[in-house]
């Protein structure tokens, strides 16, 4: 892979970062704890400015270094390395795609109040978009939270669920249903009526703020909190999925990489029957494919990103690159904690965590079976040229 | 399948326990809780025994229903089903093979001191035979673990790790190489020299005693804490290994099966796109390809229970049973969860657990490489007609 | 695989004159010639029959050995083995389930006309079911061949495709709509306005007579010639599917045995980089993974003929054993291919053969795609028990 | 995929020939016809002169279009979808590589003796590697020809099979063993001593000079025609590898994009079930699993043909190519055959053709096995990071 001399350095100090910042502090305990998670994000993302990397995508003006999104394919591969790396650079999710969204969508005043807090991580956001049945799941138009008039401003009732982040955080980010349309709203979370539930425990761990179950009933909201076009929050999230979903694949390919990094060396050190494990043609055949994996995940990822760095639309591109990432990532960490054996089910090493930790990516921006069946429909119906 | 009618109605009772006394008990807290589970289980054994399905593989003389294996394959799945079945029927790892282990190498007194009280549910044993690098993985010849004469007994040094069931153990089976070859020894764990260092956390639930590091330094054990014949104990471990892997199979269908019933029951409720998830042909093959993984895993089980009840060696097919089980229940677990969508990767339902728990069987029993490699040595080399 | 010694003594015959008289005549040139293969067939009959191993499935009366189908299951994966070896036993398709469908709907007439002669090897028929687009292909309600009344008769109009067998057949039988609804209808091929326009060159070999193109043009058909009852066509092509779907199965588990005995000679005797073949652990795998792949394929054949032994209806498990078995063989043949290299894309052994045979398997007699589509949907609907 | 403007307009050029001039001459008799097929080549490669797009790779003082790897990229897939096509354009294999050869390593008389011809479409060449069994197959090093001293020249005697274009080719290239080490040898093939003993079938079609079995006895060769550097062949051989490996992935791409424009057009054609097939989930699943395939295959393709533009060497690239490619374009070619049904194992479409002869594609140039085995111990050797 290809880059220029900048994006070398800056991959090489964020490396080093991982390597000898971020890494140290993973422990099992971490996981699933939203207040150590958010001490332990604080203290690295001081660091992380120290060290010159300090939120990679942002423009500078919001405190960023404004790289483009081949480079942060580059950059936030390098950060995914480390459990706690895109959260140090703050470019994890769901912040991160909430810092694209407030930026493309928000008023000069919502910047202000909103997204310079997110950017400066003093606050921390979530997109509270999913719903239980029979609401809004991979559907989003099965969308049940409604917004209603009231006075100047709004209120909302509704229930969320599986909402990442949404722990402790400091504002959502809310689709709601309206007489125009689904429109987006900005929510404080300690506006009476909005309620967290409760914490959602999954297979994954590391994640910032959690899985929320979250309620709104009768939750006001002032007419400033209208995020984007009122009516065009479906258009709003579209806009939204795209980069959020490609970003995913980049980090991603930074975890599966550190598990096969793991693979790697015990592998090589390991014996069994008289030989060393990587001697072994069934070792060998499970790293080949997973460097082949993660080869193609790379080169479809920066395809998209050189595709929307040229504004181009990247649609099919970047249903191909989630489909085809999520299950090469979801490879890559089966065949590690395959060749490290028992320790590779244990808490011991952060195999088993990154092998959990990619479950959901098959599911979580849309389910893969979803994307192929609009994927197809898509390149028939355009009778596109195979 | 076809059984009789005695088993058809042995199974619907241990159905109807499963569904109304131990799926009830299921809870994410109980997952990681060596003394929590250790109570769930004398409460359910108590209960299993009043509803006369207690230790179905036990003869009657140890107070269980004498089952052969056939009959086993069936109950073993339905008490599967439970994720504190198997506990509940005494028929669990590691008790049931330590159970089988004691019937066969154990003298009458060892019987009664030791065999007794695990039938009878009283006390719990682990089977130490792993050890950290470069001691037993997955080639037991590389065992370091020692048993040295002392006086009119051993002295037993070594360092055992991913002992399932080891925490809180009331004894341990511990294969050690003595001057005459591998020997197994009975070793109780409140002897001095006996520790058990920690549990190592990993992303299985409801194991009872959890999975232990235990170091033994200078651990004393009398003469009549050899297990069978001294120098023998690679032969006895093997005995041990046929029926451990094809039980796990039998309870793997049935946690398996689990996770489809609640497949089933989602994606006849839910919609998505203006269809009923289970109209999706995406689903379909899912669902398809779910109950011809099942059917296919139970007759390769029901087929080695068979040659077993007749005493015939069956290294081959349990071999070929618990490569393609264990891959089998992966691959229902891992279509589970993407049918169920994010309530799969929650433990909001048993399935993310039994994703989980499904894992470890590729590895446990003998990494599936290494029995595709002696397999096919085997095969060739008796010119086996394919 | 356990049998009784009746049938273990027929198989060891069945397999001797597979290796000693079928096997020797083998050769690409046979492979797409209707004649020769027919005469090499007439020849070969004659040996089976002296040999006491003729139409092994056949009843007694009709000069057959009388096998239950758990017999057959042996005898005609016996049979499979050798590329000429069902034909040999009269045991191969069209002829095989047209002998099936006579004996079960012939008039005594019928069965003197019709069934005799292909029971004697005498005669050749077709089942002249597909047809081009419009028409019936993997969904027979579009079938678009008409039958009229027409005096005491009736006439035929249609067209067919992919006929197996159709080449220099004797007769057809062919279901066209009427009226009353399908009938099935038997068709002298010597009638008027019945032709073949052609046969058609497929990947597979070996084809009794081939896959003709035929069209009907105003054929007239005698009352006589309406087999089983008018307007039960549908019914009676149900009945014939299963039976016909299993002999399939039974068959090409030994053609892909067949593929795996000659890539087990390869290996064992062919080095590479200093080591045999067989040595090396990819190579390994893919003999493992086949024979599990061939256990698996037997046992589920197995368990769908027992059934249908006792008169169980096996709509659900030939489904199951269908898409297991085909997927199955083509898994084996691929690798048999793989193993031996460049002799096994090339004539110089039937591995090509077998492998190119095995394609259609996943298509005939309904494409896996339909078979777990419609598997899913009864057993969702049935509530059936995962 | 972006490419520049001379590219694209190169690109359209070729694909209006392949759709007007190469298509209509395909036909299942051309497949194995060695003489016809060369007949049908001359023809076309006359025109795709006239049109401007004859031999794109080639240096315009060879007459060709001087394009560099990125370009020949997408014409060599554009050229790939017909049958003919890249014969027509004179990029096909054994000739493509073998000109490259000559190129590289021949003396000033040698390009104007061989080369030239080459280059013009007057002469056919074959280069002569594989051998049967104990000689050189996938492991180079076991050639078993020899080449021994005799007056001023060689006399060269051995025995080669496999050998793609042997059959009336004009000169081989001869891989030999000397006393310095393995060397090249251009052999006219009318030499005495030189025999192409018979066309070996296999299951591909449409190969130039099928695929040839050579005895070379006693078989003299004067000085100059020894082809680069005494002892220095098995190098001469490896630059050699790695382009042609490469090219043969453009151009399988092309086959295989073929296969599912025709799928396409079926799909969206035919009905089943009162459904069009393109509306079923599992044919959309297909479909957009092809799309993917070809994609990344696209990108790993191109990302070496950046490399070896760069002058890099591209040994774990390319390898990384062959795999993956060699197995995407099987999938694609065998889903294709899958959603048109029997029409995809009949000549009545090309589809059946391509799947047969994607097959060898996982063979030649090196079996997968022994990539996957190679790079990954090139990759652990070097720790090189994942």
């Amino acid at each position: 892979m290809m880059m220029d001399e900048k994006t070398e350095r800056l991959r090489d100090k964020v490396r080093r970062f991982i390597d000898t910042v971020a890494i140290p502090l993973e422990q099992p305990a971490l996981e699933k704890d939203v207040a150590a998670l958010d001490a332990a994000c604080r203290h690295l993302r001081t660091q992380a400015s120290a060290a010159g990397i300090y939120a990679p995508q942002l423009p500078r003006e919001w405190g960023g270094l404004g790289l483009n999104w081949v480079e942060c394919a580059t950059i936030f591969e390098e950060a995914g390395r480390g459990m706690l790396g895109p959260l140090a650079l703050n470019c994890a999710p769901p912040d991160q795609p909430n810092m694209l969204t407030l930026m493309h969508l928000g008023t000069e005043e919502q910047k202000q109040t909103y997204l310079g807090p997110l950017a400066r991580g003093e606050k921390r956001a979530c997109f509270a978009m999913t719903e239980p049945a029979p609401g809004a799941g991979s559907d989003p138009n099965m969308l049940q939270t409604r917004a209603t008039r009231d006075g100047n401003g709004w209120r909302i009732n509704g229930h969320k669920k599986f909402i990442s982040g949404g722990v402790a955080a400091d504002f959502a980010i809310v689709p709601a249903t309206t007489d125009e349309g689904v429109t987006l709203f900005i929510v404080d979370t300690n506006t009476p009526g909005y309620r967290v539930s409760r914490d959602i425990t999954t297979v994954t761990g590391y994640q910032i703020g959690g899985h929320a179950e979250i309620l709104l009933e009768d939750c006001p909201v002032p007419e400033n909190g209208v995020l984007g076009q009122i009516g065009m929050g479906m258009k709003h999230i579209q806009l939204r999925l795209e980069p959020a979903r490609l970003s995913h694949c980049m980090r991603f390919i930074g975890r599966a990489r550190r598990a096969l990094e793991i693979a790697h060396d015990y592998v090589q050190t390991r014996d069994a029957f008289g030989k060393r494990l990587s001697d072994l043609q069934q070792i060998q055949a499970m790293i080949a494919d997973s460097h082949i994996d993660l080869h193609a995940s790379r080169l479809l990822t920066r395809e998209c990103a050189t595709l929307m760095d040229q504004g181009v639309s990247v649609k099919n591109e970047s249903a191909m690159a989630k489909i085809f990432v999520s299950e090469a990532v979801n490879r890559v960490a089966d065949r590690c904690v395959q060749m490290i054996g028992a320790l590779g089910v244990s808490d011991d090493t952060v195999v088993s965590c990154i092998w959990r930790e990619a479950r959901p990516f098959r599911i979580y921006d849309g389910a893969n079976e979803l994307h192929r069946a609009f994927l197809a429909r898509r390149i028939l119906q355009a009778s596109i040229t195979p």
